[in-house]
């Protein structure tokens, strides 16, 4: 089972790591990073590269992909090329899968016209531009199409797709292998949990940042 | 604030990843990569490389000092180069924290001795050979010196580090920013919580795992 998991400038490297950690120690899967180019990403802090291992030319297929989220994700929805790598993966893949904003790539590529899909808190009504009915839920199936909510939602999609093709002890085991026994000191991992004005608090940062990085806007 | 957070070969990603993406979004907290010397490191699947920006030659002090665990921690614990380096660092810290194995890392430099500690489950008891006392707890304080339990739990550290140093308000917009609510598919997160032939599948093979990479073994 060979799986593809996409990197580019500007993604969040924990919609990529979190799944990455489980799936990459499923006896059978081969882990794959791939990007439009062979080499260094650097994800949406700056403060870090990631090395794909291989540009998008040099795989033509894979069983799983996953595509993970960030703010990079405007200039991925824009480029033709890696759209349609993701639609030529799509065709033979077993599974296709996004994490946060990675979902409205998967959109752009014209991957869920009529399915029920998510992605991150603040962008789901984006989900209708693509033709997908956006729900709120922690991660969503719609046939070979798995998508996840924000950021750490990629961690139990992936232990739910493990528990899928594997079975619940695989799934037990990776959980406990990664000691994921979430104990947050808060509980305001959603908006409907935290207090609204933190909820305005992250949506004015969020936004600010949006708006950085739209094109004509300083760099 | 300046926040180092170190890399070596064998480290497990999300160690690293999990806390980071909680740490550099904190308004003035500026996070720093550093490894032996500064260039990419291989995570223990093999599969990703990340890249160090600095080499620990370059960053004489840091203010919060964030060590990963992994299968490569052992070589760490020999190399007399970065234990002198995390000592140096701890001097002057205002925190210096591990996850899951990172904190045997800390123990070989010295800095646990009579400390309450925690580290991957598998690995708890081997805290004492260092001074510590194993304690089973998702993150332990004791003083300035953090330690969190295996791979996933640095998450829950890093949010309840921003939660003493910056409050609620803020540790809970870091939560809603990446969407931290988490829901695994399973309860098997902990060896307590898991059956126990899934607690020994795991034990075995972590066990197989340490045995090939024991000096001596066929590489």
């Amino acid at each position: 089972m060979k799986v593809a998991i996409l990197l580019y400038d500007g993604m969040t490297a924990l919609d990529a790591i979190g799944p990455f950690e489980v799936l990459a120690n499923v006896p059978g899967f081969q882990v794959e990073f791939v990007a439009e180019k062979a080499g260094p990403v650097r994800e949406d802090s700056g403060a870090l590269e990631l090395v794909a291992a291989r540009g998008i030319d040099e795989v033509p297929a894979a069983d799983l992909l996953l595509i993970p989220g960030g703010p990079g994700d405007e200039a991925v929805m824009r480029n033709a090329r890696v759209l349609d790598w993701v639609r030529r993966i799509h065709a033979s893949s077993q599974w296709t899968t996004s994490v946060c904003t990675g979902s409205l790539i998967l959109g752009a590529a014209g991957l869920l016209r009529g399915l029920r899909a998510t992605t991150y808190w603040m962008e789901r009504e984006r989900l209708r531009e693509y033709g997908a009915e956006p729900v709120v839920e922690r991660w969503v199936e719609d046939g070979k199409v798995w998508t996840a909510a924000g950021v750490s939602a990629g961690i139990d999609m992936a232990l739910a797709l493990v528990q899928r093709t594997h079975g619940d002890d695989l799934a037990q085991a990776l959980q406990l292998a990664i000691e994921y026994d979430p104990q947050p000191p808060c509980d305001a991992g959603s908006p409907e949990k935290a207090p609204p004005h933190v909820v305005a608090l992250v949506r004015s940062a969020v936004e600010a940042q949006t708006a950085a990085r739209r094109p004509g806007a300083a760099a």
